[in-house]
């Protein structure tokens, strides 16, 4: 493989590590995979402030991984679903839990 | 699946996050998995300062990942090498890589 071959391996791999890197993607983006939720309720299941919520959910929106959508009621009711795009990331979460665990296990081995 | 079971599926996504993230580890270890190198070799094929290269070759030994071993020869060779550890990595670069090209047409398809 020559450089420019693997430089083109690599991009996607950093495009990806970009996305998802970070204290709350993740968790956010797995509470949704059990359900469309309001802001308040994800505020109370990730236990993410919410100033901290509400940047990660708008950079989510930026990824096309979260859609937003607000329903004409009184008060307006703001819900937050995954795009489809997203129900591809759950190989992704998949195999880091996967090695996570075996990272974990081996790790704690050594200590 | 309530709270406590959520936190314990996370935290090992979060670990391999942690190993992984920044911008050289990924480079350095795909570089890697084409044959076993020495700094200077690993220096010029990742592009990477020989400071920022040697931090991060102490931080994957710390996780297990990379051997490195050092030749009684004149002068002395050092040569790193991946773990079977890292193997069991290939999986992991490997979806966050599929992923990725799929997010980058995603995104590019958009603007």
């Amino acid at each position: 493989m020559d450089s420019k071959e693997c430089s083109s391996k690599l991009l996607p791999v950093n495009d990806a590590l970009d996305v998802l890197s970070g204290k709350w993607k993740i968790p956010i983006i797995v509470a949704l995979m059990h359900g469309n939720y309001r802001f308040k309720e994800l505020h109370r299941m990730v236990g993410v402030s919410p100033k901290m919520l509400s940047k990660e959910l708008k950079e989510l929106e930026m990824h096309q991984l979260v859609k937003r959508t607000v329903y004409d009621t009184t008060p307006v009711t703001v819900e937050y679903e995954l795009t489809q795009h997203a129900g591809s990331l759950r190989k992704v979460i998949e195999a880091l839990g996967d090695w996570g665990s075996q990272h974990r296990k081996k790790v704690m081995a050594k200590k």
